[in-house]
């Protein structure tokens, strides 16, 4: 194994993940856990990082670098927000180092959105935003980074013009657990991405997204009249939910340039399944590739660079 | 005090009403109380019935006439529902003895639309269309039932032409004790119906619904970057939402008849508030007003006809 030259590190509210990583960015180790911002704040946010790093016998000196809930008020140290539009490259300069652990810890600031009708809010998809636009180019990007709280970004030449958040996973969340569709989706297995419930749904709420909070509805009145499944209601509420995402997120836009689909897993099958069934063109990045790209690139600037180099 | 003649009963979810009614359809007294279907499903119909009626004195063999969720299956007797277009008088028609009690108790149907697209249902709601519509009128109406559940009901001379369930209240409820944005609205006072938060959010989730779950976002953003306190963010929040169902019960119609507003409260204040911000002409009618005198009529039909009259 060659020698570990730092560890990357995406801590978010409810989940934490490391890399180790190499001078040339190869990942040496991964681990996982749930000990996000919440479980952290409590037990302590040097002593996850150390476990963490000790159990992978990595050198007590080893610097980290730090994106997400850990940089927030109620985080590890604020690392504050770098208010667009601005350069992707801002978050790196922004970056906030830890007082206090003997190992160097650098944590990224999120982006602001600070528009009087649009006040916005992201930590965490700034690093994924990094690695994914790290190429850079001229023409204007449209990024979608889909989750609890989904992230619809603009940038143009490195720039991050704007951005809105959808709050698509979080609404499914409550939807299918608390509210009266938990009924119909009580005992829903998991849905294919080609599901014609889920496509029809995301089609409709693309279509009349008006009508949003009445399609919820029809899942319960489709399971009272229409025998709707379980698995066919979550589907339809997945798909009504990300269909009016969709909608907003595209809908000011006359030509919708190709949408680069920052994302992992079943949320990007769906996401996939969702833009191919209205004819959007998209490109897929892997979500955790992005990140630890960001990560490895605010590395480079802030703890691997010749002094010379370093902000 | 005049005869009694019936018990005017509204049963819903959480919630029992009864009124004590005369001949004439005069209220002699009346009994609120949290034992509704739940409560009522475990303790029984009967028992929760003549504990109330008892209480008021009134005789054995009283009559009662119920509207609402005793009247689902895991209600009382099953009352089924009543397929629209129909004659909102076919809900009288259609209404279900109860077998076993020794006073004479029916119970009302719901209402169903059987749409492949848009199925939809309503139970209790029809009741208050009874008394709502009960004059009847040759041209198109368009009633608006605020709640957990919000229906909007079109309806020309006294037919039921179809209608709209939207999950405002239940939403509103969610999400702000259940979501991120719980944060902002926890130490909420009540906000005013002219509250600007409100209005504003009203006017921008009818003007730009596709970015409903966005907007529901910012309301977390502003009170991270903008200070917004606590009672604004649940009246924008309460705007959002109802300015969404006003997008869309009124979007499809190119000529917006006058909106009936059945309702009452605090519920009644913020409708007719946000009407009037979108300059949309109503006429509020008391929601207790409508349901008793919708209660009234069924129980002229059914319970007090002469013999050749009752169908």
């Amino acid at each position: 194994m060659t020698k570990p030259a730092y560890a990357a590190v995406d801590w978010g509210t409810s989940s934490f993940r490391l890399w180790l990583m190499d001078a040339e960015d190869t990942v040496l180790a991964e681990r996982r856990s749930g000990e996000g911002m919440t479980v952290a704040a409590k037990t302590g946010f040097e002593e996850v990082l150390s476990a963490h790093l000790g159990a992978l016998a990595a050198p007590l000196d080893l610097p980290a670098i730090v994106c997400g809930m850990a940089g927030a008020r109620q985080g590890w140290i604020e690392a504050g927000y770098i208010t667009v539009p601005a350069p992707l490259t801002a978050v790196l300069a922004g970056a906030v180092r830890v007082v206090g652990p003997t190992r160097e810890v650098h944590i990224l600031p999120g982006l602001a959105q600070r528009h009087a009708d649009a006040p916005d809010v992201m930590r965490g998809e700034e690093t994924q935003l990094l690695g994914a636009l790290r190429q850079g180019a001229d023409s204007q990007q449209l990024v979608c980074m889909p989750g609890t709280h989904s992230k619809w970004v603009t940038a143009t030449g490195g720039v991050v013009s704007g951005f809105s958040t959808y709050m698509t996973g979080e609404m499914f969340d409550l939807l299918s657990k608390h509210s009266v569709l938990a009924h119909s989706i009580l005992d829903a297995k998991t849905f294919d991405p080609d599901q014609p419930g889920f496509l029809s749904a995301v089609q409709a709420a693309f279509q009349t997204p008006q009508r949003a909070s009445n399609l919820l509805f029809t899942i319960r009145s489709g399971s009272l009249l229409q025998d709707l499944s379980a698995t066919d209601a979550a589907g339809r509420l997945s798909g009504t939910l990300i269909g009016l995402e969709i909608a907003g997120a595209v809908n000011a836009a006359v030509d919708i340039p190709l949408i680069r689909l920052v994302a992992s897993g079943k949320l990007q099958e769906l996401y996939e399944s969702a833009f191919s069934h209205l004819s959007l063109a998209f490109k897929a990045i892997d979500a955790d590739e992005a990140v630890r790209q960001g990560l490895a690139a605010a590395a480079h600037k802030i703890l691997l660079a010749m002094p010379e180099e370093r902000s």
